[in-house]
């Protein structure tokens, strides 16, 4: 089952609020209601919202009743607007938008159909190819896991998170298909607890040995000498090797160094945005408090208490031991290797 | 009102389990009920529990029916081990305790009634001298708060972690007293997350201006530039400096090293175990997993998720700045001028 998928002449979608406790799909009618639930995060995960706004754009293709290109162009552009605007942090959102405008900015079409056949095939694409390469990644991340390891995962990187397979879990879900014997310690990652929710869950589904922590907890493993590899996702990653990801991810690459252990960023090149240069030009969504006072409805103070609640961070990328992309492991310095990683070159 | 007091022959609390939805007073009876509350978090913090046992400690007393003072001291010596066994890693328990069994084994008394007499007024003296003990150490440790700071704060420390007051909390209460315009930024401290509910409604009764945050946040916040100042309690200070204190201050400490923010802990020479060398010496709790997948009743997994749930860290002394005692700030080298400052000499 993949998280995101075009069935009908619709995009389906594992609904990930309802995760661990139910498996529950949604069929979305239109583009409009793909950007909702990337807002409201139904789905998450940089590249299944990449995935899901490529199909947002086929959706958005369907609805136009333009009968010639130029109109239909003119209706995705608008579509193509809301969709970008749905989370303003991770780059694969627009990525993915902008692959389907471009295919059909600089095509040649005869009618408005072969428009709309075109941007299907280019989201199927852009599916089946992100299922690939994190099959990829997870062969040449692989070889950093030894039997007796643990390691250490923030947030979550693994199917959920993409269109299947996953980044940063989709490593640790090679190292066990090849019978690999380790642990993994997921931090809960607080405040929306994908660590918990989805990887625990992810974690459960395959058999895979593992323990949930309070996201307080990282650095006492770490400093114990338990932990032998940090792997994390990103949601975009500058030219010079500086990334953003979720919340928290700062603190364990700080952690990380501070301890000698390895530390690592999954991130297929799509996620790599060489139009920034450093990581602090990344736009940080800062989301509701009440995400932190009352999580998944439960609140832990009066809804009037304040709080703030920025949802991703950038780890310059000092800290970084490596880039896992389907091009192989970006080593620094980054400024010049992941030019060369986007432009397809073996690492 | 005080977090833990003597009132007509028992111990009255607050049962912190409770706030910040309501201010409900317990009365325990007995010395059991007095280690089964501190077990249980009923009441929490580091002299708050010293204070605590004492009171549990005269109660013993009235709970004998020994006729002789040796009769009483065999008795004790029963109570105080239960109380000291209630949790493990503060210090203050044991200090407490370990001193009204110095007074009676070590004093000369006519009669059963006179060691009761003793243990109430001891105890009562250990209450009254936390209070006053806390302003003094408010007063030193508000001189490092300017106008304009943003103070990152770890946990709860503040009145109801000690009698009255508060420990790093009272620094930052001192520094409102004396009409300093000052931020706050509270980790909300998963998983019991004493910051969130225990610190920001102490806030909000000051009309202190703060923000929670969640944990996986202070890292992003030091990186920006806004944290000024980290302040946070201990629960015991090794002769080195090095200190246990709510699980993540470790984190926070080499966030604050690495960002090159001041960082101090707040801690009466009561908690200091100068029986102990180096920090790795000091007694971990490890709690159930349960307070890490079902917060305070409301369940983020399925209850058979697996989870660690580490309650304290150690923190290496290299990483502190100072500790802020009740006789003024104790800088390294700290296994030289933690004994003059626990032999009482000014600092």
């Amino acid at each position: 089952m993949r998280t995101v998928e075009w069935v009908n002449g619709v995009v389906r979608m594992i609904d990930q609020k309802q995760i661990p406790w139910k498996l529950e799909l949604v069929d979305l009618p239109d583009y409009q209601a793909v950007a909702a639930s990337i807002t409201d995060m139904t789905v998450r995960g940089a590249p299944a919202i990449g995935a899901s706004a490529a199909f947002g754009m086929a959706l958005a293709a369907r609805q136009s009743s333009a009968g010639t290109p130029d109109g239909l162009i003119a209706d995705l552009r608008g579509a193509a607007q809301v969709l970008k605007a749905a989370r303003p942090t991770a780059v694969n959102l627009a990525w993915a938008v902008d692959r389907l405008m471009s295919l059909v900015e600089k095509g040649s079409y005869a009618s408005a159909d072969a428009i709309r056949e075109a941007l299907l095939n280019e989201s199927q694409r852009i599916a089946d190819e992100d299922v690939a390469i994190n099959q990829r990644m997870g062969a040449y991340g692989a070889d950093l896991i030894k039997d007796g390891d643990t390691v250490l995962h923030h947030c979550n990187t693994g199917s959920l998170a993409a269109v299947d397979y996953g980044t940063a879990l989709g490593v640790i879900r090679a190292a066990f298909e090849q019978g690999k014997k380790f642990h993994v310690l997921l931090d809960e990652t607080r405040p929306r607890l994908q660590g918990a929710r989805l990887s625990a869950w992810e974690m459960e589904q395959l058999g895979q040995p593992y323990d949930i922590l309070p996201d307080t907890a990282a650095g006492y493993y770490m400093r114990k000498g338990e932990v032998k590899l940090v792997l994390v996702g990103a949601d975009r990653v500058a030219g010079n090797g500086d990334f953003a990801n979720k919340i928290g991810t700062y603190q364990i690459a700080v952690l990380a160094k501070e301890n000698g252990i390895p530390f690592y960023t999954v991130a297929p090149t799509s996620t790599v945005d060489l139009a920034i240069q450093h990581g602090d030009e990344i736009p940080i969504e800062e989301r509701d408090k009440s995400e932190v006072l009352t999580p998944y409805g439960h609140p832990i103070t009066p809804p009037h208490f304040n709080a703030r609640n920025p949802a991703f961070d950038v780890t310059p990328h000092r800290y970084l031991s490596g880039i896992i992309t389907e091009h192989g492991i970006v080593r620094p310095p980054f400024e010049i290797n992941l030019r060369r990683a986007v432009a397809g070159e073996q690492m």
